[in-house]
């Protein structure tokens, strides 16, 4: 089928229904619609398809299959690895217009979504309903649920309530044979066969799309406090963790170096949290449900102290200065932005973080002295985000084939402690290549077998993941 | 191969490695190990082996392979579907000797476990380290880690703490082609496509052998503490756990029939909780951990009474006392057990588990009016066991007869509340006829396309969940 053709045809396929969807295919659309956060590869899509249905998602993947024409979704474009790119002719499939909240169920704590609402649309109606939908990231403001749901995304509540995984009661999805399945009906309890709701969470919509999500929500949070602790070395980072977590169900545990805070203090409208300066610093949460909580989390805070673990801190005494305190973390990535970072999401199992971090230290600091390195990340759950700045006099183009051979570096440590290469921000394109230093050739080839059972004719968000 | 060849085989390939693995062929151990609690098929394996390690069962794989021999995985033999039985000439790979606890990470809170480790065996280990495995059911001291996961076991925390499922880091595993994979890495965060991991957990043993599990602790629970409640009616259950759940973190909210309560009184050596008689019973518990969070309580459970969802309640002052309390609930099946209850293990979400009770109960007593049915269940998770006695003075073989047709109804009934025909005991051989009734022909056709990826020659656990 020729361009004009297929557009022709998706006009007639979005015309379907009581509520008509759109085509798009202005340059400035396809350009926008085409790419994600990470600009690298030059966004080529054939057309935009803004379905309105999951009937029209249903014979969109008809058409594909029967005329071969591959699909790509697109949620809210904030992806980190290139899974929602369409570089090579394919129809961008973008639920901008299908971002619904179609049921709420307060006795059960669900909502059923469309694919496209946002998340901090999900965030607001939980709680303007007295509830709470504890995934939190970044891009709540413009990422969609679908995409949240096929990359599982996690965040900086992960410690305390998981993944996004953990709250999806059921999926309707559009398999890349164009079945409609309604997965697990919403149920809490379920045991009848392959669960294929985690198989399509974390698919990077390879397998199909999901149309329609029921989350689960919970009570809200109680009081939520901070610690801002200053360490006295990364090896501390770990007591500190084993020594509140024995006593409290932290709802955070995040840590960034002096050097991040130092950028987000030279950004501005941020303060220092005390004068004590400390390599690197954790950022702790937890619900100050009542005093008897408050005097163990300081009875804790003293015992780290005269462990020597940490050198100094300080604890929020309301909810602006809970919030404030967060800024010292949520600026970092803003902060550095126009140095222009390498980044990298990473992560190990807790207790071999102090090591990991040690050795990409030391293997980027001899090859490239100059170059300046970053630290942030959810260290309660083992992921870093490492981000490397350029130095100010190299060339863009210099600076990224340096990176290049960073990034192996970097995989080969990842896959020496048995770490993965993508904790949190998927594989997609960018990461493809770097698969095989967290799955194995025996591994991958069934992840390979799975897309054929759902996609056999390979229409479906072709060339991400693996090819 | 004929049966002698097959079993001299079997032993050549335990006798690998340094620690030899068994062979055995006695008539009683065919019998013992053939089978699960179901007691429905006639066990009859050609032989039982017990590996020692996760060689052993790659060797065991690939012969079954090259000569088309079955293999039937056997864990605990708790099951409730037959889903462990060989009853057609198969070969039981039983994992009593991979019992081993391989390895504790305290900073993780991960432990690595051969398949073979018993639930209890898991708990105690956990509390040893002051830590906690949350995941608790009747059968945890026979019960094996491997079944467990097989089934996505979930039991009597499921509100607070979630299913095997949430519990585990990693899998080894030995897929029916057999490669060896090493699922997920232990990490908490990891998006590097597929997770396999949750396609092995509650796959009944039918894509391949989990060998070893590391599994996630906790926190040990702090002064848990029991409240058994009288409620009105079975609307007041809904009503009852919102009330509590809105405040509260329960780790526990299940319910039983006043039929139920008798039974187990009458069975002795345990007190009724209170003189007020009610229809229904809940029995919540959570972490009373300050008297802030008692008083709490109280307060909600004055509410309850007020609105006159409860008729009266008790609350445990003591450790002791909430144990005893908790036999109230416990002891329920052991109490009907001589009544030979047929027994069925369904679930809807959770708000609709009082019409979808109230329905069963019509069909039932409608059609026949002398069946007893008791009720109990995790009702905070919309799991309902429900247990249909035989009347004292009908034929055993005309009291089963008669509960197929009441399947059916429930079944019906089932789908109709858009439920799960199986909500943790799994599908097996025993639910297999009604799979459709939750599964739809298009889902029940992936999962047999993904059967076909991991077992092409459909040699392990063939004919349980689907033909």
């Amino acid at each position: 089928m020729t361009p004009e053709q297929i557009i022709a045809a998706l006009k007639q396929l979005m015309a379907e229904g009581d509520a008509p969807g759109k085509v798009l295919t202005d340059p400035s659309d396809l350009a926008t619609y085409g790419t994600d956060w990470t600009r690298i590869y030059t966004p080529n899509p054939v057309a935009i398809v803004l379905p309105k249905t999951t009937e029209h998602v249903q014979s969109l993947v008809q058409f594909a299959n029967q005329n071969n024409v591959a699909l790509v979704p697109s949620g809210g474009r904030t992806g980190l690895s290139a899974g929602a790119v369409a570089a090579n002719g394919e129809v961008v499939v973008a639920f901008d217009n299908m971002n619904q909240i179609l049921d709420f169920n307060a006795s059960d704590r669900t909502v059923r979504c469309q694919a496209g609402v946002i998340t901090e649309q999900l965030q607001n109606f939980a709680e303007k309903n007295g509830l709470y939908y504890p995934v939190d990231f970044a891009s709540a403001g413009s990422s969609q649920l679908g995409g949240n749901l096929s990359t599982n995304a996690g965040g900086i509540k992960v410690i305390r309530y998981g993944m996004s995984r953990d709250w999806v009661a059921g999926l309707k999805v559009v398999t890349g044979k164009g079945d409609v399945l309604d997965l697990n009906k919403d149920l809490e309890k379920n045991n009848t066969g392959y669960d294929l709701r985690h198989l399509f969470i974390g698919a990077e919509g390879t397998l199909g799309f999901i149309t329609e999500a029921t989350m689960k929500l919970s009570r809200q949070p109680d009081n939520l406090t901070v610690f801002v602790l200053g360490l006295n070395d990364l090896g501390s980072t770990m007591d500190v963790l084993n020594t509140f977590r024995s006593k409290l169900d932290l709802t955070a545990y995040e840590f960034f170096s002096h050097q991040a805070m130092n950028h987000v203090l030279a950004h501005g409208q941020v303060k220092a949290p005390f004068d004590t300066e400390a390599p690197y610093y954790a950022l702790l949460e937890f619900e100050a449900v009542s005093e008897q909580v408050m005097e163990q989390a300081m009875e804790l805070f003293e015992r780290c102290m005269e462990n020597g673990w940490v050198l100094d801190g300080v604890i929020s005494q309301s909810e602006t200065q809970a919030q404030s305190l967060w800024l010292l973390r949520e600026r970092i990535s803003e902060s550095i932005a126009p140095r222009i970072p390498y980044k990298n999401d990473i992560s190990v199992v807790v207790s071999r973080v102090p090591g990991f971090l040690e050795e990409i230290n030391q293997v980027v600091s001899d090859h490239y002295p100059d170059f300046e390195i970053i630290w942030f990340g959810h260290i309660g759950d083992g992921n870093l985000h490492l981000n490397i700045l350029k130095p100010e006099d190299m060339a863009k183009e210099d600076f990224f084939e340096k990176c290049q051979k960073v990034n192996k570096w970097v995989f080969e440590i990842v896959e020496r402690y048995q770490g993965s290469v993508s904790a949190e921000h998927g594989v997609g394109m960018t990461k493809k290549a770097y698969l095989q230093y967290t799955r194995s050739e025996a591994e991958i080839a069934y992840l390979r077998g799975i897309k054929q059972v759902f996609d056999p004719n390979g229409i479906i968000n072709p060339g991400k993941i693996f090819d």
